[in-house]
């Protein structure tokens, strides 16, 4: 089964076209009532609701299957990190998680964080927003090329060690490296897929096209 | 001395109030020529210049004290890295890095590490865009209350030990904070300022002012 995520962050109407019948639909907070307003029933509506109206709240009580609500001031996590719990828990072959970055850093990076904490259960998870897919790669990664331009490749732990890039303009054999360095960005896929192998750490992909930075 | 320092990503006109005389000024790419469009002279311009006109460049190069020019193809660095370097080479009291973040999350995400670069040579240095202010904190940091409203703490070390937050509407005294966690985001200070104390480990904080995520 796969997880599809809406959270309350920047959404674009081309997010909601990945929906197929078999996903289960997670919705939190004002990405909830964002499902119901396209035609969709989240399957479980996740949130403090505090970024939408009453009659809005109202709405997605009344067309959510199940709700869990979170205590608006004194609460420990995020509604997204609650949301991907709750996916987890559902035992996904893959979770794809939307309207999760934007213009507050602060939570477009907890949220990125929340990759890895899906890489370490063993569940593939991406971020899609409108000009980036975002995941963690595992010890071997396949990449197809698609219509994204650049694959980036980012260390988050302190130090990736065995790291090989095969099919890609600029391959890498065995390499080490430091969070902080930007020797993987832009990189590019040379042919139909590029391969990715880390031995120790974790590491960012990136895939983007090209814009303002 | 300050560095200013002017990428190539999203800018916003009231960037440029921040540059005083006093300031040594790094045009990095794009970000060059938008400091001369604003009358600014760059102490020093970094890049391959790939994302400005002919006649731009010719510009940068004749209105600059100095350049630094990349290869636009074999390069191991990003543009800001090598921006920041040469930053650091000035033996700062602080770096000030604005156009580092926009639609690029490969690129937003580098240069936000590029921060613990500098925390890890002992300089304060911060990146300010729209909506964010970001800086990594050393072992112990007072932060005044201003204009924005929440300061999230996100541990980017896998381990962040004996962090204790004082002044804050929610304290902590000598916690252990995983990456991955987000029990630090939307955190506001109480009264004037706030403390931070980090035993080990980096934290990132990040200021921000509401808006969508």
């Amino acid at each position: 089964m796969r997880v599809l995520l809406f959270a309350g962050g920047t959404m674009e109407e081309d997010f909601f076209s990945a929906v197929t019948e078999d996903d289960y639909l997670i919705g939190v907070d004002s990405g909830a009532y964002a499902l119901i307003e396209h035609g969709y029933i989240p399957h479980l509506a996740v949130g403090d609701f505090d970024s939408v109206t009453p009659e809005q709240k109202d709405d997605i009580l009344l067309h959510s299957v199940e709700w869990k609500s979170c205590d608006p001031v004194d609460k420990d996590k995020t509604d997204t990190e609650i949301g991907l719990e709750s996916a987890l828990e559902k035992q996904p072959h893959k979770i794809v998680m939307f309207g999760v970055t934007g213009t507050r850093l602060d939570h477009t990076l907890s949220n990125i964080y929340l990759l890895e904490r899906a890489c370490e259960e063993g569940v593939e998870a991406e971020i899609i927003d409108k000009h980036n897919k975002l995941f963690v790669a595992g010890r071997y990664t396949k990449i197809e090329k698609d219509m994204y331009s650049y694959v980036s490749i980012i260390p988050i732990s302190e130090k990736v060690k065995g790291l090989s890039l095969k099919g890609f303009v600029y391959p890498l054999d065995n390499a080490c490296l430091e969070r902080g360095q930007t020797l993987g960005i832009s990189n590019q896929i040379k042919g139909a897929y590029g391969e990715i192998t880390v031995k120790s750490g974790h590491i960012l992909v990136v895939k983007s096209s090209d814009g303002k930075v």
